[in-house]
C-alpha cells in the first residue's frame, strides 16, 4: 500500500451520525450507492457483504464500497451503537486498501470525539461547519487507515508510549533507567528491552535526545544562558552538557546560539 | 471574515511538541521567522507582542506571525505546559483573522487529543504520519477559527446541547417535554426558551425532526414494514406517522420506499 495523499478530498452524501439500532431493525439497502463509513461502536449481530457472512462485534469499522449487496442484523440483546456516513471520494483508489470485512478499530477515543465533532458540525449546517464535518470524516479514514499500517500495541507498549511522551515533555527530569523500569514493574533489562522496541532507542539515550531538542528550542528561542540551560536540562555541569551536545549535532551548543537566525527545519 | 477554505495547508516548520516551561524559562526568540502556533494549557506569565503586553493565562492560544518581536516570561508558581509548533500556511492571508492577543480555547478536550495525536505521529516519523501530523495542526486551526465565529456556550446551553445527541441517538425513546424540562432543572417554559435558542426550534419539534431523519434512512436502507418503523420511532399510530411524514415532507412515507434507489443527498 502506497502513502496516501493527505488531502484527500471526500464529499459528504448524508448527515454523519450516531445512532442505537431500534427493536425490529435490520438493514438490507439498495446495492450502495456510494461509500459508507460504518463504525459499530457496540453491541452484536451479523453482516452479510456479497454473500459473505461476517459477525459485527464492538469495534469493527466497515469501509463499504458501491456496489456491495448488504444484509445485517442485530442480536436484540445487544443491540447496535453504529457512526455511519454516506460519502464519494475524490479519487476512490485511496480506499481500495481497506479491507472489505471490516478492521478493528484500535484508538476509539480519538475516532469517537472526532466523530462527535463530525456531527456537531454537519448539524449546524453552515458551510463552514459542513467542510469541517468532511475534514473530521478524512481524518477518521486517515487514522483507520494509519491503524491498518501499524499493529495494535500491546497495553504494556502504551504505556511505554506514555512514559516518551512524559520524558518529552519534562526532559530535565531526573530520568533514571532503574527508576523507571522499577515503576513498569519490569527488571531493568526486561524494560530496556521493551523501550529499545517501541522507541527504536534504549530510554538513555531517548532521554539524551529529548533534551537535545529542548535544548535547541532553549538556544534559539531564549537569552537563558548556557548554564542556565543546562541546569534546567538536568545536567550537574556546563561542561558535560556541551560535550554531549557537541557529540550528537558535531557542533557546540554556543555555536546555535550564535547563528544569527538558522532555519528551525533543518535542526530537527 | 469569510468562510476558510477546509483545504488550507500547511507545512510544519519543528516538531509539534507539549512542554512544561523549566525554571529560569524566559521566552525571548529573534523575531520569528514563521508562524506559531502557542498554546497555553496551565500556568500563568506575561508575553509582550511588539511592545503590548499580555497577560498569560490557562487556555490562551496564539497564532504569532512572522516578524513578531516576542518576550514571555512565567509565574514559577504557575509554571507554564505550553503546546507548539512552527508552520508556514500556505495562503497566508487566511491567519489575518486570528486575533494578536490570543484567543481563549473553548474546547479544550477535542484540541488536546489532536494536540496529543499530532506530536505523537510527527515523532513516528515515516512521511505518512508527518502528513497526518500536518493535517492535524490544520484541523486545530479550523477548530480554533471556528471558535472565534461561534461564542462560547453556557454550561447549560451545552448541556442542551448533549439532549439533542441523545434524542438523535435514540429519537425512537419517549421524549417529553416536561420530563426533559425536569431533568434540566428548569420549568417548561424556560426550558422550552432555551432549547429554541440553542437548536434554532422547540424540543418537540426537534424531537419530530430527528425521527424524520431517521424514518428516511429506515425506509431507504432497510425492508422494514411502515408500521415496524412508526413503531420503533415511538410513533403508537402508523397513520399519525404517515401524516406527519407527508405534512413535513410534502410525499407519503411509502413515496420514499418505492423510489427506486434516490440520491440520499436530496433527502437531508
Amino acid at each position: 500500500m502506497e502513502a496516501w495523499n493527505y488531502n484527500l478530498s471526500i464529499q459528504l452524501n448524508n448527515e454523519p451520525r450516531f445512532h442505537r439500532c431500534e427493536p425490529g431493525w435490520q438493514w438490507s439497502p439498495p446495492p450502495l450507492p456510494d461509500y459508507d463509513l460504518w463504525w459499530v461502536l457496540e453491541g452484536r449481530g451479523q453482516i452479510t457483504l456479497d454473500g459473505q457472512r461476517i459477525e459485527i462485534k464492538p469495534g469493527r469499522c466497515f469501509i463499504l464500497r458501491p456496489g456491495t449487496e448488504i444484509r445485517a442484523t442485530q442480536d436484540l440483546a445487544y443491540r447496535l451503537l453504529v457512526f455511519a456516513v454516506h460519502f464519494e471520494p475524490q479519487d476512490p483508489a485511496n480506499l481500495a486498501s481497506f479491507p472489505f470485512e471490516g478492521q478493528f478499530v484500535q484508538d476509539r477515543e480519538f475516532l469517537e470525539i472526532m466523530a462527535r465533532h463530525c456531527e456537531n458540525f454537519f448539524q449546524r449546517g453552515d458551510t463552514a461547519a459542513r467542510m469541517q464535518s468532511a475534514a473530521l470524516v478524512q481524518q477518521i479514514l486517515l487514522k483507520l487507515w494509519d491503524e491498518l499500517q501499524h499493529p495494535q500495541l500491546s497495553a504494556a507498549d502504551r504505556s511505554i508510549g506514555q512514559l516518551m511522551q512524559t520524558i518529552r515533555l519534562e526532559p530535565g527530569q531526573p530520568w533514571k533507567v532503574a527508576e523507571m523500569a522499577r515503576q513498569a514493574g519490569l527488571s531493568r533489562s526486561q524494560f530496556t528491552r521493551r523501550f529499545q522496541r517501541v522507541a527504536g532507542m534504549p530510554p538513555n539515550a531517548f532521554v539524551i535526545q529529548a533534551r537535545l531538542d529542548r535544548s535547541k528550542q532553549l538556544l534559539l528561542e531564549t537569552d537563558m544562558s548556557l548554564a542556565n540551560i543546562a541546569e534546567a536540562l538536568g545536567y550537574q555541569d556546563i561542561f558535560f552538557f556541551s560535550r554531549q551536545f557537541k557529540a550528537l549535532t558535531g557542533f557546540p551548543p554556543s555555536h546555535l546560539r550564535n547563528s544569527a537566525r538558522p532555519n528551525l527545519t533543518n535542526l530537527s
